[in-house]
C-alpha cells in the first residue's frame, strides 16, 4: 500500500492532483467556452471541521482489529466519485456516512462483517477504490436500518497464483490495477484491463460493476476475462469452476458480473490474461465530420480486425482536450499483439478510415503516444483529477456513457445531444456544451460517451446537474439506449435502469438477492428495492 | 416446412439417412474394431405396434386447432436423439410419452398452452428439433404431474426483420437451422451459427442450450450471438433491449441463455450477424501425437487470431472418420473472413504448427473442402444418421465433451481415456475404444470432445452405456472439467451437474423458477428440482 492515503475529498491519493499548467489549460477552456475570466468559486471544508453524524452501531470486539470509527475512514468512505458526491462533500453533507468501516484481511472476516451486520440490522456496503460515478458505494439513510457498514477490500490485493500455461491468474478482489499488473508482470503477463480509473479501483470493483476497459473492442470487458469467481455471499460462499468454457446451465459467473455487491462481496476471482504486447500499429485520422468517422469506425468493427483502440471524438471534444483544433473529428486507433506484426490489420482498417475520408494525421508503432492519441490519452488519465477544483469553481460537468445499434446511431447522437442541451439552457440559464467520443464498438453498434459542461450557480448546483441529468437519461432511454455501458446502475440510475430492465428481470433478481442475501444486508436499494 | 415428416425413430426426415455405401463404411470400421463380421441386430418396431399410454389430458377446445394427441405425434416428440433415446424408442419403451403435442402460432398462443398446462397440472416440455442428446426434451412421469404437454415450436419459424446497417435479424424461436440461413441468405448475411445438428435444431433450442456452434474461435457461441431476447414465461413476456453492450446490472439475456426450458420459451430474438465470407484459407496438418497437435492448438489460440476452424482429431478418430490413416493426429485449420485476405493470419497459424512439429498436408483457399479436411467434414455431417442402425446391431457408440484449462489438459485427456476405456472393458467384457477432439478453443483452454465405442449385448444396454456415462462423467467432473461444453445438462447430466455447480447458485436458480413459474409447469426436474 502507498502512504499517502487516498483523498476523503478528490481524486486519488492526498498530494496528487493536476499541476498548475495543467490547471490552466483546463480552466482555460472553461474561461473561454462560457467568457469569463473567473469563476465564483468555494472554499472546500477541511476534515476536522466535517458535521459527521454520531455512529449508530460500534463494531463488537471481535472484530475490531480491523474496524475503524475513525472519522478520516468515515469520510473517505461516504462517497464516490461522481459529480453529486463531490457537490455534497465540498457542502459538508455526511449525513450518509458509514457508522463504521471494516478493512477484513481474508474470507473469514468477510464474513464476519456480514454477519455482523445482519445481526444488528445494519446495511452493508462494499467498497474497493471508491471510484464509482454512480452512487455505487454510498448507503442512504432509511430508517428500517439500524447502521452503516462500509467493507473496504484494500487487504486482499494479492495475485495468489499465477498459471502461465493457461495465462490465468487468481487474484483477490481488493488488487488495485496498479498492485496486480505489477504482481503480473515477472511472468511476462498482463489483465490488460484499463478502466479510466485503472488507478483507484479493484478488481472486485471491475467485476461487480461489469467495468468496460480501455480498449476498444473484443476482450475489453471485465465479463469476459472472467474464468472463475468466489464471492462470500450472508448464506456462505458461492466458487465456480476454472473453465475456458460452458454450456452447463445458465452462466453462474454472469449472474455475479454486474451484480453492484447486492448478493455478496467477491473475494477472489481466476481472470484471464495475455501476454504482454510486442507489436504495436497506430495512427491518428481526421475526419470531416463526427458521423463520417462513425461509419469508418462501423466499417473497421464489422470487419473483424479488434482494434486494440478505435476511439473517435467530435470536433469540440477533441478540442476540449487539446487532441484537436476543433475544425475535424479525431479517430485515434490502434492494433497490439504480444505475438505477431500487424501490418495487414493496419492497413486494411485504413483502408475503412479512407473510404469514409480519414486522412492519416500521424502514423506508425509509437502512434499511441504520439500526437493527437498522445494528447488524448493523456487527458484521458488525468482528466478525473480536474473535478476536485471544477466544482468549487460553480461548473457542472460530468459525462454518462450508453450503448446503441448502428442503425439508429446518428438520430439517437443528435436526440441525446439536443436534450441535453436544451437542459442545461434550462436549468443554468446560460448556454452550456455537449460532446461526443465513442469508448468502445462492437459489429452492431457504438458505445457513445458523451460528455456536458455547463455554468451553474452555487446553491442550486445539485438540482442544477439532476435535471441535466434527468433530461439526458430520459432521452436515451426514450431513444432505446442502455442507462450504462460500464459506469454500472448504482443508486443514479436506478430510475432508468428500473424502466431498462424487463420487470420479469427484476423479479428474478429480487428472487435471487432474497435467496443469498435473506437479511437484506448487502447494499439495499442498488439495483433492485429491498 | 419440408414435406417429409420429421422421423419418431432415427435422425432427420422420413426417407433421410445414409447410402448403403456410408452404411458399410461405418460398419465395416466396427467389424474391424471388434473381430466380426456381423452384430445380433434387433429390427426397430413399426409406429403402429408402439404401445403408448393413454392420454390423460385433452386439451380445451380453444386449443385444439393447434394441438394434437395423435399417435405419430407423441411418438415423434417422446424422446430427443440421446443414446439411451434409441435403444429406448428401439424396444417400444414409450411410457413417457407426451399426452399432447402443442404447435402454437404465435406468443398468445404459447402463453395459453402454459397457463392451460398450468390448471391442469401438467408438465410442459419445449420442443425445437428434438435433437437434444442430453435427455433435454422428455417428460419424466412424476406422480405429482397430472399430464405432459410438448410444446413444439416449429410454427414460429420466420426471419421478421433483417438490419443490414448493424447485422442483425429479429427471428423467431422455432427457425431450423436451414430456414433461418434461406432467409438471411438474400441480404448476404449469415448467422454463421452451425452445431452438429444444424438441420434439425432450431434457434430457441440453441439459445436454452448455449450451443457451440460449428467455428472453433471467437464469435461461435450462441450466447455471444445473442442481442435481445423475448421469453414467454407463466408470469409473462419478459423482452430485452437491443443493447450491443451494456453494463446494466448482472446480463439478463444471460439468465435465459442456458435456462434449458425451465423459465419460459424463446419467441423471439434478435441475433447477432456476419457477412457471407468471401476469403478463406484453410489447411491440413499432420502430427506426431495428439499432445503434439494440442500445443499447437494453444499457441494458435494464444495468438489472437481466431481461426474459424482448428479441430484436432487424434489418430483414432482420424481413422474413424476416414479423415486419417491412424498413424498420426490431424489438424484442420481454417480462417475465413466476408472482408479481407487471410494470408498474414495463415501463415502465422502454419508457423505456430510448424513448431510443434504440424507438417502441412493440404492447403488453399479449398482446403476446407478437399483432404482430411474435407472427409472430416462430409463424416461429421452424416455421423448422427449412424445411430439408427448402429444401435440395433447393439453396439454402444456415444460422445460427450467438456472443457478444461490448458494446464491440466494432458493428464485430464489421460484419467478420462482410461476412466472410460476401463468401464467398456468391465460392463461389456470387450475392449472398446475411446478417441479425442478438439471442437472449440480459447485462450484458457480447449474443449475435448470424445467419442466411445463399445459392443454391448441386447438387453443390457441402457445398462451398459449408464456404466459407461458414468464413470466418464465421473472421471470429468473429479477432474476438474465442465459436465459439458455444448450439449446442455438435460435430464442425463444432472447428477453432475449438481456437483459442478455452486450450490448456492442452485438455490438462486430455484428462486427464480419461483417467481418466472410459480406453479412448476416449464420442464420439471430440468437444471434443478421442483
Amino acid at each position: 500500500m502507498s502512504a499517502a492515503r487516498l483523498k476523503w475529498y478528490g481524486w486519488g491519493r492526498e498530494g496528487e492532483g493536476m499541476s498548475d499548467d495543467e490547471r490552466a489549460f483546463v480552466l482555460g477552456r472553461y474561461h473561454e467556452k462560457f467568457g469569463r475570466d473567473a469563476f465564483d468559486t468555494l472554499a472546500t471544508p477541511s476534515l476536522q471541521d466535517l458535521a459527521l453524524p454520531a455512529p449508530r452501531v460500534v463494531p463488537p470486539s471481535a472484530l475490531s482489529a480491523y474496524c475503524s470509527v475513525e472519522r478520516y475512514d468515515r469520510a473517505a468512505h461516504t462517497y464516490g466519485k461522481s459529480y453529486p458526491d463531490y457537490v455534497r462533500a465540498m457542502l459538508g453533507q455526511f449525513d450518509c456516512a458509514p457508522d463504521v468501516v471494516a478493512y477484513p484481511r481474508n474470507e473469514a472476516e468477510i464474513a464476519a462483517v456480514m454477519d455482523w451486520a445482519g445481526e444488528v440490522g445494519a446495511s452493508l456496503a462494499p467498497f474497493g477504490g471508491g471510484s464509482s460515478v454512480c452512487g455505487g458505494v454510498e448507503h442512504r439513510r432509511d430508517e428500517r436500518r439500524k447502521g452503516a457498514v462500509t467493507i473496504d477490500l484494500r487487504q486482499l490485493s494479492k495475485v495468489l497464483q499465477v498459471d502461465a500455461t493457461s495465462r490465468a491468474a487468481l487474484i483477490q478482489g481488493g488488487a488495485f490495477g496498479p498492485a496486480l499488473e505489477q504482481q503480473l508482470k515477472p511472468h511476462g503477463l498482463t489483465l490488460r484491463h484499463f478502466p479510466q480509473s485503472f488507478e483507484y479501483s479493484t478488481l472486485g470493483g471491475w467485476i461487480a460493476t461489469r467495468s468496460g476497459g480501455h480498449f476498444a473492442s473484443l476482450y475489453t470487458h471485465i465479463d469476459d476475462l472472467v474464468e472463475s469467481l468466489r464471492v462470500v455471499t450472508p448464506s456462505g460462499i458461492a466458487e465456480t469452476r476454472r473453465l475456458p468454457g460452458s454450456g452447463a446451465g445458465p452462466s453462474p459467473d454472469r449472474m455475479f458480473v454486474g451484480s453492484e455487491g447486492i448478493l455478496g462481496v467477491i473475494s477472489q476471482a481466476w481472470m484471464r490474461l495475455q501476454p504482454k504486447p510486442i507489436h504495436r500499429a497506430g495512427a491518428s485520422l481526421r475526419f470531416p465530420t463526427f458521423f463520417a468517422a462513425a461509419r469508418a469506425v462501423r466499417a473497421i468493427a464489422q470487419a473483424g480486425l479488434y482494434p486494440a483502440n478505435c476511439r473517435i471524438l467530435d470536433p469540440h471534444e477533441a478540442y476540449n482536450t487539446g487532441a484537436g483544433d476543433g475544425s475535424a473529428a479525431i479517430m485515434v486507433l490502434a492494433f497490439e499483439s504480444g505475438d505477431h506484426p500487424l501490418d495487414a490489420w493496419m492497413k486494411r482498417a485504413l483502408e475503412c478510415g479512407a473510404d469514409h475520408g480519414g486522412i492519416v494525421e500521424t502514423g506508425g508503432a509509437d502512434a499511441h503516444r504520439d500526437g493527437a492519441a498522445g494528447l488524448w490519452r493523456n487527458a484521458f488519465i488525468r482528466m478525473p483529477y480536474a473535478r476536485e477544483f471544477l466544482t468549487p469553481a460553480g461548473l457542472i460537468v460530468d459525462t454518462f456513457e450508453t450503448s446503441i445499434t448502428w442503425e439508429r446511431f446518428e438520430p439517437f447522437h443528435d436526440a441525446i445531444k439536443t436534450a441535453t442541451e436544451q437542459a442545461i439552457l434550462e436549468a443554468t440559464g446560460v448556454k452550456g456544451e455537449v460532446t461526443c467520443r465513442f469508448t468502445h464498438i462492437y459489429p452492431d453498434g457504438p458505445a457513445p460517451y458523451f460528455s456536458f459542461h455547463a455554468l451553474g450557480r452555487h446553491g442550486a448546483l445539485l438540482q442544477q446537474w439532476q435535471a441535466i441529468k434527468n433530461a439526458a437519461s430520459d432521452a436515451l432511454i426514450a431513444a432505446g439506449g442502455t442507462i450504462t455501458h460500464h459506469h454500472a446502475v448504482g443508486r443514479d440510475h436506478r430510475p432508468w435502469y428500473d424502466r431498462q430492465r424487463p420487470e420479469l428481470f427484476a423479479a428474478a433478481l429480487r428472487a435471487v438477492k432474497g435467496a443469498l442475501d435473506p437479511r437484506g444486508v448487502m447494499n439495499p436499494g442498488v439495483l433492485i428495492d429491498p
